[in-house]
């Protein structure tokens, strides 16, 4: 008998109604003769409206407590889920994250799964019963209730899947995986297939669709995912091991990301440590910094610059004026209207000239860049937002994405 | 140092404004040097709204997943008093049932307090936390979540102050307890303190302050207990162990119930294992039934009566059903117009003739009554529900409530 784990994301389970045509799709499966495991996420707007009921109270709300509270939106979401599976005369049981054994550590609103004990999980699909399991939550070693960050439900469903060894489907709002965001390029064209390490590079730099450490997971495990509409209308995109039948173009997808803020510290006396500080108080209050360049040494000073989150602006701005401290002349320069634009393909392994040609759209364009990094299978630029646009069609054409 | 639980209800929590109130309530007796336990219910209409959630998928909701989604109410009320005590400076830790040791057992959305493991409490508390412990819910020995029933928060209350050996203060919308209900009876009096007996018969016949079951657990361990309004501005009923002074009067309170219903069974074979079975059958489904009686035997068969919760009607119906299997005679008769009336106090043990002013007022008024049961401390009566109202006046009058 074969197992799934198909997770709904907010938009899927809405309302009343949205919850029960899930419902009745799990239902189908059902039907099939798999044994299904539901992951939900909380309804619609849930976990935004019970953030700002904490925010009314306080400005910077206990995280213990803010864990507790967002919790309850997928307890609401698979309790009537479950309902609604029973009603229709199937077996369902619902279990909170800390029922389904999942088990975690770290940060409170930003936990990671350590373990999950599937042993009740099995058991009750074994009995049967299809495993209705609430996404981004968690128990951590204090017995607390901890939740795993925005998109944490993708998280929950693909290492649930790992665990049980299965296939991990993730319905959405969106019908698959795009070469380019069709919000941003509307005549995108809908991936089939990417590779783990393609989509890893696409949801770190904001694709948007999944969250990065659920793609890690997957990848770590060989998890085969699956990413499509929740109506099922429409084929969705498979994520996969690489498979050489994929390497025939040289970029397989452009990312873009509006959500960084870049940071410039100017004035570093020189010298290794320094910036190995800088850059470990960051990583102490779990700041995510991405895109990291640093000037040629100058005087005995360097500038850095490095790109991080728009919402970890406070924690950021809080860091740098503790640095002051050590660093008495140093100059501190945020920058906010900056989108970071990405080219991500396997093929570039075997394909050289992409940076090239890159390179050439730029300057063909007068497209001026603020940063620029490289990995095995990705560019990234950092530019001006106003000449984002311009910069995703001219990509977009030369790579016929 | 002292220790205090307080419970606050749904209203006293029923939106961010009203939360802060609280927490400012419990920060000032926190000031006074004790160690406080606060356990709330949901805000406000919460529970309903998520009841009525879950009937828009099914009308007999599963009770497990009842529990799981009912649970979360008072999950978001005390995240967010906890969140507001950190805003103000105190140190502050909400706790679900579970989280706070509260096992229970017995039926979903009407589970009983097995034990409660109050060692986590303690830590906290002599951590110099306020500990927030949300009500009217605990854990199974599957690992399920439970709820107690309507007015469970204040057993959480009671049973907590039991276990930690103190005080528990019920803070509400009523500011103490009425020898009639108010709302009856506008000039009814209020009463400084009242006796355990006295405030299980008037909390058992829906006087509607506290839960019967909240009252028996503080009589049982001898918990002093205090209602009065949540925003402390009038001095509230004391409810504590039977004191001579207090058996001055015959009657303390009169309570008056519109929420049940009068089942008759009749042409009931008569023989003992017969009527057996029929209440067998009724505790087996766990319905609550207050009020027997039973007619003379008559050519071998009896007529017995007995009333019901309203909210129970359906599952009595389903119960009479099947009796009908075994008895084929029995006429079932169910009266919905009926009000229980009932006078209460301990001073009845000591002075008679309360019974015999109560059937002296109901022949000069003419209002007929259908049942009479007698407790050592209460009379009651079913009476139709025309009649209510113009015996509240007259019984509260003679009695001086």
């Amino acid at each position: 008998m074969k197992t799934v784990v198909q997770k709904y994301g907010g938009t899927s389970v809405g309302g009343i109604e949205k919850i029960q045509a899930v419902a009745k799709r799990v239902a189908e499966r059902k039907n099939k003769g798999d044994q299904v495991v539901v992951v939900l996420s909380a309804m619609g707007k849930t976990t935004d409206k019970l953030i700002s009921m904490a925010k009314e109270i306080s400005a910077t709300p206990t995280r213990r407590e803010l864990d507790m509270l967002m919790s309850t939106g997928e307890q609401v979401s698979i309790s009537l889920l479950s309902i609604a599976l029973n009603e229709m005369g199937y077996e369902s049981i619902a279990l909170t994250g800390f029922q389904a054994g999942i088990e975690t550590q770290g940060y409170h609103t930003k936990a990671k799964i350590q373990n999950i004990d599937v042993e009740k999980v099995k058991n009750y699909l074994n009995d049967g019963k299809i495993v209705v399991v609430a996404g981004f939550q968690g128990m951590n070693e204090n017995g607390d209730i901890t939740t795993l960050g925005r998109g944490g439900s993708d998280t929950t469903a693909v290492a649930l899947a790992a665990k049980l060894e299965c296939v991990c489907e993730i319905y959405t709002d969106v019908d698959g995986i795009y070469a380019v965001d069709p919000r941003l390029f509307p005549t995108a064209k809908k991936l089939d297939v990417i590779s783990y390490e393609e989509m890893l590079e696409m949801a770190s730099l904001g694709a948007g669709v999944m969250e990065t450490r659920a793609v890690e997971i997957g990848q770590k495990f060989g998890v085969p995912m699956y990413v499509a509409l929740s109506s099922g209308k429409w084929p969705g995109t498979y994520i996969k091991e690489f498979d050489v039948t994929m390497e025939s173009k040289a970029i397989t997808g452009l990312s873009v990301s509006d959500k960084d803020l870049m940071v410039t510290v100017n004035h570093v006396p020189y010298n290794s440590q320094n910036i190995s500080m800088i850059f470990q108080e960051l990583a102490k209050k779990d700041v995510n910094i991405d895109m990291i360049s640093q000037t040629a040494p100058s005087h005995g000073m360097v500038n850095v610059s490095f790109t991080a989150t728009k919402t970890d602006e406070d924690i950021v701005l809080e860091i740098m004026e503790t640095l002051k401290e050590n660093f008495k002349d140093i100059e501190i320069d945020i920058e906010r209207d900056i989108t970071k634009l990405s080219v991500v393909g396997i093929g570039m392994r075997s394909q050289s000239g992409v940076a090239a040609k890159m390179f050439k759209i730029f300057a063909d364009h007068n497209i001026g860049f603020k940063q620029v990094t490289t990995s095995e299978i990705r560019i990234s630029y950092t530019i001006a937002t106003k000449d984002a646009q311009r910069a995703i069609e001219e990509v977009a054409k030369e790579f016929d994405l």
